[in-house]
């Protein structure tokens, strides 16, 4: 059975990725996962990204809120407050465990993709779960208010700074992690597939690394990108606001241009239809709101059909 | 006002801790905590001890376990079972803050009595809670099967292996805390109790610092030691297994004669009146089970009359 890549950020990214993989047989995807997100806080090594690619797939995943896990308790932030710790970044008793074991791994010596596959495995995943790379790779967000590591950005200033840059410290040095490159060069793959995650802050990061990027261009899978923006609104998150501070046009054109070079194809969502002549590259125009599990697993299809179709007319 | 100083273990010598406390004026109480069960665990710096002590002092122990916070809940630890971590020492939700919180302080260059006494004020505490020593200290139990560091004998295999001796890593070379030299000195000390902790396992890694005895032997005020043993039993834990094991007479007379040297005074419980005439020192003799806050209280009264009556005796 040919197998499928997605490449994906967080929330945005991992509903899509979970639409794949209950669209598909068991064993058929590999979630390639930014770590751009990564950071260290109370001591305990998180990736927030690759957490919430392993809830989302595991079933575990907070259904309200998208990240984190559901029926989740907060005992140990409450009772962190109350001795004076840095309760700014919500940790739950049960997501904690994860953050703990990582970190207790991590200092044995142990490999983030290693880890996080074991775990995958434990929590009953049928699909590889592959962070981007076993090096840091650190999203900055040069603002108005300086530069700030992406949670300080993100979670703590709630994305209120102007963003004027950003960057990817390590992206030019880090390696892919092999698996990742095992996986983009399987002659068989039927596609690769950029999830709808924010392309500033939680692709680029995974573009960042130039072997990453030769990769994608060397594969012969079709890389099809769906869109993180219906009609100049991005479904969650900052998108459009950090599209507008970086002076670009808020539109599915402009991820598209964004990702232009790399992509064969472009998912558009059906309110943006007027824009599909303009595209660089072929387009697919459905409805790609998900909300429900069906909505994941149509718009999964449907791009893996579209990929299907750019690569016998590739043929 | 003049002050007391408690030395203390865990679960039996905190109860007597927490009854001095509750008898005497706020900030007339200092407890020296043992930190020989201190361990690293999950790359957590735990501190059994002094945080039975913090937990008991502040009103947030467990009354049924005696041992770690009331309501507590146990996400944290379900899953980490859920991903393959190390789940046989108990950590709850709510105690995973304090020693995610240590950890950090410590990593960060803080000293161990100073996270303490912070963490202690934060939490309402109005006496010193002072860990022995800011330098490691670790009991190593030599058994019929091996040396275990003492959560392994003490937690992970329930004090099951026979002991042939207990030894204090560290204790020789180990700076007692500033603090806890600067109270001993107090030339208005009213008195030094020896809380009813296991005195191989909990008072003597106190005791193994050669600075800490000097300190002992210097004290202008009576050193009293409250029995942890009744008629042949242990209110609680495994002392009389150890005493036997070590081959120990197993009863009161037997740990006073262990303090021999140290001590001025003990407190003897009532079943063990008999015993009383063939002590080597001067001995109070009470009810020293203690139940309810108001047993604690009463018992720390006595023991607190008794020592004024050798202060004045001596004088």
């Amino acid at each position: 059975m040919s197998r499928v890549v997605a490449i994906s950020g967080g929330v945005g990214g991992a509903k899509l990725a979970l639409g794949l993989y209950a669209a598909l047989p068991p064993h058929s995807v590999d979630v390639i996962v930014n770590t751009g997100d990564d950071f260290e806080h109370l001591g305990l090594m998180i990736s927030p990204d690759v957490d919430t690619a392993l809830y989302t797939l595991s079933g575990l995943s907070d259904p309200q809120k998208g990240w984190g896990r559901r029926d989740e308790t907060w005992a140990f932030l409450t009772a962190l407050k109350g001795i004076g710790g840095d309760t700014w970044f919500q940790l739950g008793d049960a997501d904690l465990a994860l953050h703990v074991e990582r970190t207790r791994r991590l200092r044995a010596g142990e490999a983030l993709g290693v880890i996080m596959q074991d775990i995958a495995g434990r929590l009953g995943i049928k699909a590889r779960l592959l962070p981007m790379s076993n090096d840091p790779v650190r999203t900055l967000v040069d603002t108005d208010e300086g530069t700030l590591p992406f949670q300080d950005y993100f979670v703590r200033r709630r994305c209120e700074p102007v963003v004027r840059a950003i960057r990817f410290r390590g992206g030019q040095t880090a390696r892919v992690l092999p698996d990742v490159l095992d996986a983009l060069a399987d002659p068989e793959l039927r596609a690769i597939v950029i999830c709808p995650s924010n392309p500033y802050l939680s692709v680029d990061p995974i573009l960042s690394m130039p072997e990453m990027r030769a990769a994608l261009i060397a594969a012969k899978a079709p890389v099809i990108a769906v869109t993180p923006v219906i009609g100049g609104k991005a479904v969650k998150g900052p998108t459009v606001k950090i599209m507008s501070e970086l002076k670009l046009e808020v539109s599915a054109a402009a991820v598209a241009r964004h990702y232009q070079g790399l992509i064969d194809g472009f998912v558009l969502d059906t309110e943006d239809a007027a824009l599909a002549e303009s595209f660089p590259v072929p387009v697919h125009v459905t409805n790609t709101l998900m909300k429900t599990l069906g909505d994941k697993k149509r718009v999964a299809q449907e791009t893996l059909s579209f990929a299907e179709r750019l690569r016998e007319r590739s043929l």
